[in-house]
């Protein structure tokens, strides 16, 4: 099930050490110029920051193959590829379980057969294509006055200040936009930044959370039952690897709450609907109020560290103790984020087309 | 969106307050009895509490209409059929929005055509025919040696005892089967209960996670990109209403942690795979390791409180005042845990089929 | 696979002899009220006439279930059940091999336990809840300006009048669905009956061939692969009972002239394009060009025939010699044509969603 | 919709004067090696025969970008492109609408916005990834017993002889693979090929029919109801641009018959069940039934002819007079061909995945 989509859909292909990695686009709207200034800085953004990301340093030079003529979409499937330039396949071992990693279970789920360089099928590095297919979706939701950003809102038990859900708009969600390490409180995110160089330094990993916002959507978005826009969402979201953890609104602890409190309670004046409050998320029953939809992404720490970890060797069916080289990430969230902007851009705009008719 | 599954695929359809509920499930396996004691023990647990739970009394017989012949299933769709018996529509009132509900937005979405009679479609009542379909893909796991149970993590801020997920065995599993509020520190059971019965004398609601277990599930189930496991059960819990948060193994714990804590290293003794600890809850990469399946749910307090609320009426444009009247839950937390443990069962067996060819 | 559809989904359940027959139908337009009456002209069609048909006598009731709510559908699942009242299972025994049915292969495919009485799930029975879906598709195409209508154009080898596909206009598309047995030439409509009569009387059975048109439909519809206004219209006909041949315009007579011929040349007067000729049936590249799209379904005799045949029961494994009782049609050309209809509204419907957006 | 496939999922991509066209083939068993020779064949096989094919001389080189490790299938997406190199965009002139192929549809479709170079992503050139697809299908059938040929069994009005359906054995099949132009009758082999060549020095073209035999595939394949092996079958023939019409078994023929010719009566010897005819084609009820599947598609004239036509240019809203120039094919039968049994074996073997579990 590398394909996914209803009005839009997508079809992934790619491994972390093979030629190239890519990714077809079937049902965008015909006569579209691709931004490619901003899937560059898309691509960028994905890379991470030099101080506290891997040294694999991609040049993510991308080529458009279908559904691009003169300058524009044709309606016929987009199919991008992504060359890969910059990998050493010599850390890797037929065999050896890399805890944390998805070895084990591809190992026995294909009989053996993976590709296990680097992750293979299974790498973050498959997410390049998607960062692709998020600016697209982006900006075709721009146009429409809808727009996603996202904070690191925790890294480690660091957080960032708290916000109210009800009082998000525009200017924060594009200041966002422009920051490297998008913490709000410049003293956190300081202290993020040094958590992970510090953890780093001891061969360690460490992860955090990501709050996305999407403001400007339309009342309606989403389906009743098994196609609600949490479900919609949260079935990308944790496609992404790392992810752990998801919440809508208040998530978890509204479940401390009350009804009396989580309940966003309602005004109008001349046909303007307001809410009192934001904790579901701009989300009732599934479907979107027109409210900020706001959702938190739990992301773990790396598995790939520098410090010696029990595990085994399934081909000699022996007990080891490995450490993990190569080029890796003590911590992947701000890198994470933009995938999650993207897949929400897509999911956004998927259910957007979904009520075009009717 | 009503129908999801690959190779079961299940079509919902009914409301709270219309002649009957329905589910039609097919792929099934042909030649199996349904355990027609065990699906109303199911429907049962799914009611709740009489203490607890709203005094709607629905009897929950069920008709088999297809896919159903001398006593087995056929392999043609099984259709089954709930009757609505005990409701009282005199609540409700066309254009009135319940603060909480689905009410707008469904408004919105459909024109003013929705059913807004008990949140018609979206209603919980929906859940109904879940159980049943729960019932039946749980019993055909058990007889591959895969079990599924879950205890209520928490209600409000009051814990239960913190577990080792590395220790979870099928004993723990059956033994939270048999609890009609299944929380293992008896103590913590008993002071969730008061909290309930104390809201709810104060008109308002609470709500709680759920923890859920999959034992016995062999390595290999998910798929890398967008069908993980994660994905996969995901998708499902988030189309429960009421549940705005989920996470897998340590989630958001998880991500304050290290790399070192968090990857679960592995030993092999004569060939036997074994994890030193669980914090991935079971699942590497998007696919099943062989560990026990954990993750764990949130659902908010009912929005259907007696106290006051700030609200609209969409048709006159008003500002009102509403108290919500009827029959009505003040938590629900054990009424989703039988739905959680019915789409996970459903979840499960779709990716086990999955993993049968190739 | 008993789920269908993309923008408008179907399930379709039940079993011939089973207690009724059903279909879930997903996605259509909210606030839209069903013609009752219609619908039950629908039915009434699909029952055949008297004369040439099987004297079981259905009264084929139905009953709206869910979705539905004053008089106009809501937005959720529209579902609807037929009851079944007049069949007789005591011609139909098990393991007993009826030559041309599905009897062997569905014994095989679900290991003995499907349902074998009146042919279970694969009867033609199933294709009653599929008038209604049809009924109600056709009606909105109408508004739009869309308009279907076929006739009965073979039965055995007695044709009716050869028609230029560039002239079909709505009055002819009016007058056939005005026509209890739609054949043109009045003559051949005689000569079509006292055919399947007297084939009747000798114990045997008959087909023919259907031809559909379809008025008004824009330029545009189908997608240029997988699914071409070809592949999609041709995946629904091949799942109704008893098709076994299918031509889009000119079809396999084309295959015998040349592209001189079969090239439809245009003209534009006035901005107005206008086809020269209809050979290609209103399908260029799988997509509709504006022309009226017509195409042909063969459907084979009928299985269930009194004269004597050679066949095998499975159970004993022994070859025997049956003569099929029970009530059956000794043509069912006539009873397919609404089928043919109904998938074709349902068809088209989907796939004009589809450009709806875009 | 440029994506098919229930247990193998497959995505296409490309354009005739594109740099390259591709498929991406998920749900392929893991560990599969190639057969890269098989599939030059294959390739080789759909470019037709020099005396009757278009001059335009493509190698036909292929890249696995994924999905490929180590000589063998991974588990993950397969993904392979062909690059396009022989080709020339100059007889091709926007607005400028030819009789016959999709420009006019594909026009309006998509606002003017499709590439219109060599009929863009609805030309046949798309096919030739598709015979890549099917070699490794084809090749994972014989290793089950499941074998697929075709023969020509018209072109224009001139028959191969006349088979019966129920004698077709391994060895016609093999014999069939191996000739270019597999007209079983010598003569009508050679009358076919003048044909081709007489309409070609005309500047015309002309069509003709396939015929298609899967050998020794298992009862119980399909579903019964919009899955029918039939449904399946056509959907993807349809999908091959210049197919027309599609019969099963004896198809249109059959249906001058009487039921009692047309039933395929049975006998069991020792066990062995026996048809005594194959009028159905192998198919009854849309599952097979374990006798030979036999179906015939119809391929139109090929569109591009050099002979004057009338038609318009959408552009300036004039009429023109149109003389096709550029390299084109006056027969695409043989060639199609090729691309029949590919899809045939994507459909079988999709269907047959789909039996493995239950």
């Amino acid at each position: 099930m590398n394909t996914f989509g209803k009005n839009v859909r997508i079809s992934l292909f790619g491994e972390s050490h093979g030629p190239c990695l890519g990714i077809t686009i079937d049902g965008l709207p015909a006569g579209y110029t691709l931004n490619i200034e901003k899937i560059y800085e898309g691509l960028a953004r994905r890379k991470g920051l030099p101080e506290i990301s891997t040294p694999r340093r991609e040049k993510d030079e991308f080529q458009i193959v279908s559904g691009y003529f003169e300058n524009h979409t044709t309606g016929a499937p987009l199919s991008i590829l992504i060359s890969n330039q910059d990998f050493d396949s010599s850390p890797y071992e037929y065999g050896v379980i890399r805890p944390g990693h998805a070895d084990y279970p591809l190992y026995k789920k294909f009989h053996g057969n993976h590709d296990y360089l680097g992750g293979g099928h299974s790498s973050g590095r498959l997410t390049a294509p998607l960062i692709i297919l998020g600016c697209i979706c982006e900006e075709l939701l721009n146009q429409k006055g809808i727009f996603i950003a996202s904070r690191i809102k925790s890294i480690r038990n660091i957080q960032d200040k708290p916000l109210d859900y009800n009082q998000i708009d525009l200017d924060l969600l594009l200041s966002l936009k422009k920051m490297a390490f998008p913490a709000i409180d410049q003293r956190a995110q300081n202290l993020m930044m040094s958590t992970i160089k510090k953890v780093s330094s001891l061969g360690d990993s460490v992860g955090g959370t990501i709050q996305t916002f999407v403001f400007g959507c339309p009342v309606g978005l989403g389906e009743p039952f098994f196609n609600s826009v949490e479900s919609y969402l949260s079935h990308l979201m944790f496609s992404i690897p790392g992810v752990k953890a998801l919440e809508f609104g208040d998530g978890f602890s509204g479940t401390e709450s009350l009804g009396s409190k989580q309940n966003d309670q309602i005004e109008s004046h001349l046909g303007v609907v307001k809410f009192l409050s934001n904790h579901a998320g701009g989300i009732n029953g599934g479907i979107t109020n027109g409210n900020t939809i706001v959702f938190t992404v739990g992301v773990k720490p790396p598995s790939s560290i520098k410090k010696p970890q029990t595990t085994i060797n399934v081909i000699t069916d022996t007990n080891i103790t490995k450490q993990i080289t190569g080029k890796h990430d003590p911590c992947i969230v701000h890198r994470v984020l933009p995938v999650v902007e993207a897949l929400t851009a897509f999911a956004i705009f998927d259910l957007w087309l979904e009520n075009q008719y009717g």
